[in-house]
């Protein structure tokens, strides 16, 4: 089924105890659409960079099976530029510089054929944006995702309220979650998160895993323990590329089918922050993908 | 298979956001005795209290089956105390007040008959006092087990160091094993600390559960979200006793009777957290147990 992903297309440079990788490859819908590759060859994407973007890169989402109608090119223009620096236990990071260049008057334009797109991951942007691609949609969609983060918390919060009132799936991370809800207890944050709209949540939890919470269930996907963490930059977009392009691929969003979604998005994550930038997204193969899910499997299964 | 448990037996003033518990029924020895007794009846402890230790609270305890003859009681003394206050978080804390009372001089004597205890939980004590009841056992323990805290780490490294060679199984938390170590990652943390002397090593990970670091293999516990956590205090002592109590009572300490393990004292720790002090301990039933450790299972359920 045809997976619709909105977000930022962008350079990141990126600087860890480990090492400075300058002016790479970044953005949201840039994580997100290497991750739902693996799964789904449907792909649509909604973005904009500037002319500096390489053509290469363009050429390499292409053969990944991305549709690039929906991807603006604005000549003479730079693309969005975001450098971080991440501190000694790689859970926090500072952000050093924000470039919007082409994203500051960013007014998406989804393609006629993608209008009908049956899942859809609304990539962290600004709300407004997140509601005026919303309405280009045709209504026959089957499952919406949104990633959002604290930031449109503090700026946008009516937007954002309105965005979360038309999505079936809402992720974020367990502070953003605390933030949004007023609550510190994440069973709590999740019921009152709920009654904003999404009957779905994922709150990640980075190294500490995620929890999945449906109409009724509630599922704890663990992190895989890594010796090394080369480069978090993307993970949570790429956790919500692998876990919206796996649903695409089985078209299950059934309780059971949410359950290997989570564990597919984990998956790639985990893969994710072995490399800078999108570097280990790459070279994976569906055999490293099926052995890494098994992995998870594998490191939470006990008998009673 | 018997079952030796040291540690504090104690009074706790315990203050938090939801209220406060004035020189409730504390101690890690209290805490792993209480836990254990719903696995195994055969439990000896080595502890010390003063002449202000209620009665009744020795007799509950030996209404569990726990053998108080290493029990020692001094005349005119006072026990130990402990009083601090949890943060907003429940998950961080402040102590208050440390009176070592009858602890400052304490010398651990292990009856005769507990010297051959198959099974030992040496709880969070100076490592001096772990080493002496060590000194004490028969060698014919199948699995000994230790806690720690970082305050050892700061004060008693050397003693700290002998002890991990004796013992097969450490349990410890995040930060502890991240201090010990001097490694970020669990992963290389684990390793170090195992090159150190356990062969086995439990690192809890408060509401983010535990890993299991077994000779080849890696287990995640995760920890069941609660919507209210009411007092932490003790849910580390509670795991060890639940765990080691587990063991005791199947008498496997294989990988996979270790992982069941691991899920015995998750469930008992969450059960503790429900209530001040003891309370929630005092009142359980084999079913409350079963149904959780089942609880357990459910929640990370997932079919490839």
């Amino acid at each position: 089924m045809s997976l619709l992903s909105i977000g930022t297309v962008a350079f990141d440079t990126i600087r860890t105890p480990y090492g400075v990788a300058e002016m790479v490859i970044g953005g949201a819908c840039t994580y997100i659409s290497w991750a739902a590759s693996y799964f789904t060859k449907d792909i649509f994407i909604v973005a904009v960079i500037g002319e500096d973007f390489p053509e290469h890169e363009l050429e390499a989402l292409k053969n990944r099976g991305v549709n690039l109608d929906g991807l603006e090119i604005r000549k003479g223009e730079k693309s969005f530029f975001w450098e971080g620096r991440y501190h000694e236990n790689m859970n926090s990071r500072d952000t050093l510089v924000t470039d919007l260049n082409v994203l500051a008057d960013f007014n998406p334009v989804v393609p006629e054929k993608a209008r009908s797109s049956k899942y859809v991951m609304l990539g962290n942007l600004t709300p407004a944006i997140q509601l005026s691609v919303l309405d280009q949609l045709d209504g026959s969609q089957k499952l919406i995702a949104m990633d959002t983060m604290n930031f449109w918390m503090d700026t946008a919060m009516d937007d954002l309220k309105k965005v979360l009132k038309r999505v079936h799936v809402l992720t974020l991370n367990d502070e953003e979650a605390r933030q949004l809800s007023g609550e510190h207890s994440l069973v709590k944050a999740a019921s009152a998160i709920k009654r904003m709209g999404p009957e779905i949540l994922v709150i990640k939890k980075g190294e500490h895993g995620a929890l999945l919470f449906t109409q009724d269930d509630l599922f704890y996907a663990p992190a895989l323990p890594l010796a090394d963490v080369y480069d978090p930059t993307g993970a949570g977009d790429t956790f919500a590329g692998g876990f919206m392009g796996y649903i695409a691929r089985t078209d299950d969003y059934s309780p059971s089918g949410l359950k290997r979604a989570v564990i597919a998005g984990s998956a790639m994550a985990s893969f994710c922050v072995e490399a800078f930038s999108i570097d280990r997204l790459r070279t994976l193969t569906d055999t490293d993908i099926i052995q890494r899910m098994q992995q998870f499997k594998n490191l939470i299964h006990f008998e009673l």
